[in-house]
């Protein structure tokens, strides 16, 4: 087993191989001065099992080429197996048609990754559970979400309810609301039928006078979470809590979400959250526990369902 | 152009046929008594932009393998393009892997159509749009929702809520409450946890004195429609009314929804409603014009997004 | 190692895994009320040389559809390899274009098999030998003539005659008749000139007091069987058996076979051979040694020509 | 339509031309003193309806190279199709595995030619008809077989009978039997139980004093149409003739078959007869009106169906 | 036909589109701010030939990702044709494996393009004539160097030579030598071996006296042009000339450039030469003829052998 | 591990099997009398790693249709890896389209050993080092040039200089140059201005009173190594040597080259040299510890990387 890394999240890369007891395998990935990419990998990997971890971070584009050509690289190098590792996937929001003449680039990028030579793929809390069969090779989703209710279950829930903040995570913010126990609530957004360019924001859903844990998958601009902590107060909820898989965090978002009514905002580091996304008000829980386990069991062809098990 | 049909649905193919003013191409198609599935296409197809209407009625496997087997026949007697039309697209629901070592089915069918030489894909409100993403070859939905919104609409919709069978269908009937201006609900279904065997149902959203229209893309055993119109009466609702795009219709749904509180269910005919599923409750809208017309402008080259725009 | 089967012949399936001394691999398979097929692997198959056993019993495309279902699940659950094994091979019979704009069917059944993810195959007595050329996987042929020949030698074959039903088993008759040491006959069959509607069935070699033994590679109606029956004892025939690796006997054929002139009928379990298919006249070989062996010689990469070799 | 040939067969190619009034293609095909084959098409293709006609003379693998090289130079040219049209089909016998660790070679040279960018083949008597299924591009197949018996009618077929020269070709020799109206009889080739290195020929049916028209779909050596010869006289059979489609002739045929008891021996010119296997009792019959006229069909888009009616 | 463009050139898109008389598509090009780019065609595309203009300029890889995008869109909208239009190849360097573990990085740009579904390529003066090999879908090549010796040829050439600025380009350095009819030399490049890390530059062939023209494919960060400049000077070379297809001009190149003994340094706008890049000793010359008449071509199916005649 | 060979170069294979200390793997590779190749491999090869050894030997193409066919035949003999081995790679040259509606050969030969079933490649010297791009499958290129240098630098290089015959080939020239620590020349061969049937061929370089090493990749008709010779001659150049790594010796090549000025011409045993072609001149240097050593460590999989870095 070898374990490589492009340069999008070489800290969770580190923490796994510690997980796991083994050293990062060498490879330099750099650009030239005409801004091509290059990769060449430091190791012999003939015959191994090599996991490559690649997250979509900021600069998207470029850390997927980087993974692609790392992929390249490594069959023609004669590896045995090559898994993509990809703690966020990338484009794993354009998932369907929802306009004519456009990509489903989350499609896309499975069939590039294939093209590549990828020959199976980890990832962890997909934009929508269909991803899954974006895929040709197996996949293995893994879930942040037992990680994010345990941290919440240790501080105590009384009197708390979940919201969903549209009602595309209903679903999602439901199977958060039964682990836990509680309520939930859904945000209903439409447009003011008297003047077209007015949004109105209506909680479905009783929570007056109650905490609410705001879940999403992934917390990009923040407009969402801001816009349904605003309906909650406004509807008399009390304290206001986000949890996210993902934190995207881009633009001022950082900015925004510590100004906004939110007491805390939980996410993982499958992103990293380094320099001015790390605000007070965000607490980063590590899934690297989480990845080394399922490498471990991927390269010793354990059972993964009961990791998940343990899960949402 | 040419229109052939299977043997799941021929009264919407011969309605196709007759908006589009040709005729439904011959086609021998039967079982030998050893139970293997025959086809034999009667009329030369060489070059020809050929369209196969097939739905995935019950037998849902001998209708998928008699699609299959035609457009295997089709293709090898030189059609230039098949273009596989799918009312109701089967293995709908085996869209993700959420539970461990299972089939994405609806991945696979699309695979098989593929593989068995189909060029495009025509089909009706999918059970989840990331079903588009599981095909290479172009596929087009339709949808029957301004349809059934049409329909609604004429009657009146004074005092009204649309209303979610459950959390994973809030989007839908959101996309429903939009169009129609009107306010939504969502039943929210769990577990007991005193006694696990018995589920609670929780209306989300206020309907007391309101008169309710329930959303879904199919109804197959019914259950889900049922137990939604109970939380409503129980809630105090006053009117209850189902819409749904596909009538699945399984067991004795039939039944058991003619004996429901709801006045009218409001189904299209993209699965033949027939015989005993005939019940007096039932309203069928035909979706023949909108897939005829379909057809005509993918023949014609003409953009499809015009059709969808009046819709959903 | 694991072992895992479909609904359509269980019995075969448990007596293979006993030849083997493991145990059947726990699955679940049933259908939905909404007629689709459900398939839940219930053990971890990571890593695993995985075969699955399923014969073209009736009905043929649920059987089918099931086998594909379960493979896409082995694969995507991570099996190293899956092998499908189908003991009696489905749409055998469809191996070519003899008329024209048809499906050669037994051709597409390979490449569903190789979309859904088998990596080899393995069947017995395929209807014709270049279906083998239909895979690019690799096809492995099993010969249930051996059994067969073995049974009749021991009741002794003095006096007796090798007979093909149609001019196109003759030189499967020939096999048969060369291994057992026998002359062979051949029927000949054709429409009257005079009287299109009546066929006429001539015997070419002589079988006058003779004993005969039909053989053919399935019994699906019986009709031909029968037919050749008759034209043997119009000239002269004396005790008249039946031979024929594959049990189909779909319709009435197991009514008319009891009551036919034969005095016996051999087959093997290829496919089940239960209920009211069980005529006395019947005798059913277990071809489950032949089976187990191949698939532990497969597994253990060891050659299988040798298990051939005693064969036809 | 533009059409092109390698220098198999030049002859043929020229007088399809001639049927359809156009010119043959203008094309260089050498080999380099390296022994390279070099092809270069010398006029426009692009987006042009493009047949290669490429038969499987002697010497076998350079033409099938300078086919593949063709077509590959074809496609990348842009030409919109090109169809294969190989008279006699190479390496057609070797389309079952009847030894273990051999090729299926036939099903290999479909694979090559689909991989070099054929989009479909035009072929003449495949060896065997499951060949078609080798294909997943569309395949027609022609028939010389009413060219044959057009002829052999005209002559007068008073007291003749039909006979296969062995089991496996039984099926074919009784549809010359069916349409000329003959009855038929069949070598039974077997090898002597007492001594095994010598064979045994005996005639099944009654050859007495008939005339005996022998069929195969090709002569490559001669041996098995001379063993029939022999057999025949023996059984007092009278004048012999026979016919294939395809006249391999290798080796010292053509002097073996000239001193043979045949008084003809009738094949078509799928094959080039020239030089020395031009022997007095052959008589060649031309398939260029056949191919030119099929030709004509494919790219107009007609049925061939009817083309292949008038034939068995 | 249609004509669409990314990011990369858009003034040699308008500059195309003008020669050919045709709008250029509408269609929307944007990143959302999560870096994710975004891609909507404006006009219905179905069953139109549909061209997609593109270069290889910085930033590489979101100017990739935007074009795989494009085409993934175009063809899911029922494109009948889709050309990738590429005047500067992205990673044409990335051609061979030089070093252990690498990828070769042009050939997985040539499989991502037709996995997003190019149907085929038109580019120019690619770094090694081999990458036209990496497709299987047809690529045609254009040559920029007519171009650059006509205006060569148009200064007068008295006395002058070709030199090429490595020995990896002495063929391609020939080539425009034997177009303009001069001599030419070859920078030999070697290190000291008494120094390691010294380079010593030495022009084989005889160049005092002479004006002469460095020709090269491309000119990245100038460094190779520069030392052969040097090189020219020391070995009494008069006045300096270079030219080369692509103006790839990366970090402080234009500045080195403008500080060199080069008089001038001749170039196309392959890649957009603009802002600081525009330094007063480059000549721009326009390739947006060339491919305008190309794309016509193409369109009308017409030869382009005879538009590459009049080049090298 | 099992190791077969085609007929191309049996002595080579032996020797590279005494090197591993193996026996040579048992199969039957012939034609039957109508031209058609026939394999059979004589030993079970079920889960082995097997290495099939052909190199591009005279006749061509039948040595190229030998070796896909015997790597079809071992594939679906369920061999687990199939690497084909080829010392002298076939059409290599043809590895541009430097002509219009040419084929690019190398790379159809490429697509032909992946269909056929190819897993992997080793080859040595390809004529450029782009065709490693027209593999998806893993290629190692092994080089000769170290053991060209070790022969020629035991023999005492002082005085010399190294020439490329070519401007195409200065590159490689220059690698030699580089290795052996000497400076170099390029023949430049143009058409003489005012007739162009006349070539002029110029040295590049001085040349005078030195020896010379002329190398090129492969020896063909050795029409450019003889007039690189005159012009060298002519120069003033005293000794000549040759050295290639393929000797193919074409036509009267070894006649000529024994006549030729050269005093000794050092090649490998790629290709057989044998009979006529062992000249008195030649000296052929054995790559068989090379392959044997390179296919050791592929199955071991150990790295290739050491083994090239001895070399150029």
């Amino acid at each position: 087993m070898k374990i490589f890394c492009g340069r999008s999240n070489p800290e969770l890369a580190r923490e796994i191989c510690i997980y796991l007891g083994i050293e990062l395998g060498k490879c330099i990935v750099h650009k030239f001065k005409n801004d091509n990419t290059f990769v060449r990998i430091e190791e012999n990997v003939r015959g191994k099992d090599v996991f490559v971890i690649q997250t979509s971070a900021i600069p998207v584009n470029d850390y997927l080429m980087e993974l692609l050509i790392m992929i390249d690289a490594l069959k023609h190098a004669s590896a045995s197996r090559v898994t993509a590792v990809l703690p966020y996937y990338p484009y794993a929001r354009s998932d369907k048609k929802d306009q004519p003449r456009i990509s489903i680039t989350a499609r896309l990028v499975a069939d590039l990754l294939e093209t590549a030579g990828a020959d199976r793929v980890l990832t962890m809390n997909l934009h929508s559970e269909q991803i899954q069969g974006f895929f040709r090779i197996p996949v293995d989703q893994l879930l942040a979400s037992p990680i994010l209710c345990d941290y919440f279950s240790k501080s105590g829930l009384e009197n708390f309810i979940v919201v969903a903040p549209d009602a595309g995570s209903a679903k999602r913010a439901e199977k958060y609301a039964l682990t836990l126990g509680l309520p939930m609530a859904v945000l209903d957004k439409r447009r003011d039928p008297l003047n077209d360019t007015v949004e109105i924001f209506h909680i479905i859903g009783d929570v007056k006078g109650k905490d609410a844990i705001v879940f999403d998958d992934e917390i990009a601009t923040g407009g969402s979470m801001i816009e349904t902590a605003n309906a909650l107060i406004e509807q008399g909820a009390r304290d206001l809590h986000a949890g996210a898989a993902h934190a995207v965090l881009c633009g001022d978002a950082p900015r925004k979400l510590q100004e906004s009514p939110y007491k805390q905002i939980v996410v993982t580091n499958s992103l990293p959250v380094e320099g001015e996304k790390k605000i007070k008000k965000i607490k980063v829980l590590s899934v690297a526990p989480l990845f080394g386990e399922a490498i471990r069991r991927i390269h010793e062809g354990k059972s993964l369902s009961e990791l998940l098990r343990k899960h949402l």
